[in-house]
């Protein structure tokens, strides 16, 4: 079943980078540039376009939204509203990434509307994800207070309650739909150093999705098998974040399908 | 005359680097950070400066301006108009970058209104001045889907009938007013796979265009150059796009008169 | 008192890496990633929440707040009203950084309502600092036209004036209350070839001032030392402002005490 799911995933990555698929991200103002440039570097098309008079009418044309609400204000959600309303009348698969959702009023009001229209995928950290299953965090801002195996449990309670797809990332990435759960092991301790992982994460999430918007389980997996191979390479040659950062990109444009292969490392639970 | 050209573009980029101008960059969220730091390291002062509040007033101050519409919201459409207004009151020279204008009515709209205000410069991807010129374009999202020379006559009738230099960018450059055309060869190949790379070429025509406003057509050329030349050299030391970013950050700060001109492939047609 | 200083010095760097503190940055559209690459990897946990639906109540829960007017617009400054209102109702120190203040009255006005807010620490480059004490800077745009020499008696006649913490930084930083003075020598000329590193700076203030609310002077100082000694240790190695920017956030990550202590440069008057 794993080595099923790892050529599966195999199969995503090599489609995807033949495709090039175009991503509609309205993210925050930190991730743009790198999640531009993490999109690009990976394969995929990557458009930044938010605001209300055009976000719908892009989201027909994008393979797939991408939502993060890191740096919010009201014109972004109406917005984020106006794009996911849009893909889901064009059938097009989304993304919610809920970025410290609970440290506010406002993001928690801002995440109960979009999970109302129903994201094909949410990804966020352990601290997210417990929070939006009701649970007590020990987020601080935005980067996870908490440990990915305390929130496997919050992640199949969401996959389920929302339908959709749960990605919890941090060491060891968990992702279910609710019956099937594997977790995808690899990456680095050097990427919660570099602002807009995560955020960048989720963007590629939609590249996957775009290309296979029926297999958007297996998607996500093969989203997140990505970031984990070329981040746990690009730390052989790291000195810090920023030389990471650097290697990451590099490498992430210079991954083939045996590399991807051979260093998937996914445990089917 | 290309080695008159070519001798013109070298005083343009040996003054530009001694003046050190002062330039407005009204760009996306995206490519600002980028840009900003293209800027100085080729030698120029780069000002954010986008709200309606202070656009215009800011626009007489700078040397010129430079407009990029890649991620659009009210306020900035606004603060664009505004900006490109005061420096025409002020005889400033401005560039404008439609960035995948064909995309939304939203972008369509905002480029018919900034198109009335005369840019000095249009600087677009194929893709985008194919489409500028009324015609069928390949482009996806922000990506160009068409070559440089397809868009070569579609370049000099919107030059003429904007009264503007236009210049295409791609893997040969291609500049016209109408009359004189010039192409440009250089760069690499990973160009594209960095986000904004487009947009910050934008503003460094716009640092040309500062120190040479009575000839447009020479700076847009100058600055063409200097990119082209840049990016050739950093191709030969990256790895990526990312490594491929830093060296050629890097060497726009240490690149020379010398080198400029002896690297520079100018063919004027 | 020399050695007292640094040795106070060394001791919050090490406190402020081992607390992580979580800083609220308003800060501009070209600095926010580089910001908070320079708080992840100098150990704290920067937070972009701007908006005034947010602002406030978040500046309740950050250590400290920052405040950076680069890139204004009106939903931006009431948001830093509402955050800088609140991080005085919560006792919580904050920084005003007043880019570019004397460049266009929206500015002016903006910073004459900041300052009314009583930031417990200002910093600026010289040319701010001399125009912010009423006298007539040499600015250009974003850049600073003036040695800090020039800015330090306008920085002690401001701190006077508003009660604050006043830090000048440019190529030997000063740093007074009105009656202490220090001077910070280190850094790299490449500096200010970097965009946003001012900005980066100030962000990074904050996190010693939510470690130390009640040494907000001393704070300030072992701040602007850890930028001049990962900045001195950057340029050994750097080809050019990106290269120095990729050993600058590596070198933030790895630096330790030690090499803190030994390298750092402070003269007090």
């Amino acid at each position: 079943m794993t080595t099923e799911t790892s050529q599966t995933a195999t199969d995503l990555f090599e489609r995807m980078r033949a495709t090039n698929p175009l991503v509609q991200c309205i993210t925050n103002y930190v991730a743009m540039n790198y999640a531009a440039n993490v999109l690009l570097a990976a394969g995929a098309s990557p458009a930044m376009v938010h605001t209300p008079e055009e976000s719908g009418e892009f989201a027909a044309i994008a393979g797939a939204l991408t939502v993060n609400i890191g740096t919010l204000s009201p014109n972004w959600v109406e917005g984020m509203i106006a794009a996911a309303k849009a893909a889901n009348r064009a059938g097009k698969p989304w993304v919610l990434d809920p970025v410290a959702h609970f440290a506010t009023g406002y993001r928690r009001d801002a995440v109960a509307e979009l999970l109302k229209l129903k994201p094909t995928v949410i990804r966020g950290n352990a601290s997210e994800i417990i929070a939006l299953g009701g649970g007590q965090s020990a987020g601080q801002g935005v980067d996870s207070g908490d440990p990915v195996e305390q929130a496997e449990e919050a992640a199949r309670g969401l996959a389920i309650a929302q339908g959709a797809i749960v990605a919890v990332t941090g060491e060891v990435d968990f992702v279910t739909d609710g019956k099937r759960s594997v977790r995808i092991a690899g990456g680095s301790d050097l990427m919660p150093k570099v602002t807009a992982t995560g955020c960048s994460l989720t963007a590629l999430v939609g590249a996957y999705l775009a290309i296979a918007p029926d297999q958007a389980f297996e998607a996500t997996v093969a989203a997140l098998g990505n970031f984990a191979v070329a981040g746990e390479i690009a730390a052989n040659t790291a000195n810090g974040p920023a030389s990471f950062m650097t290697a990451f990109i590099d490498g992430l444009h210079r991954l083939d399908g045996a590399t991807y292969a051979k260093n998937l490392r996914i445990n089917v639970l």
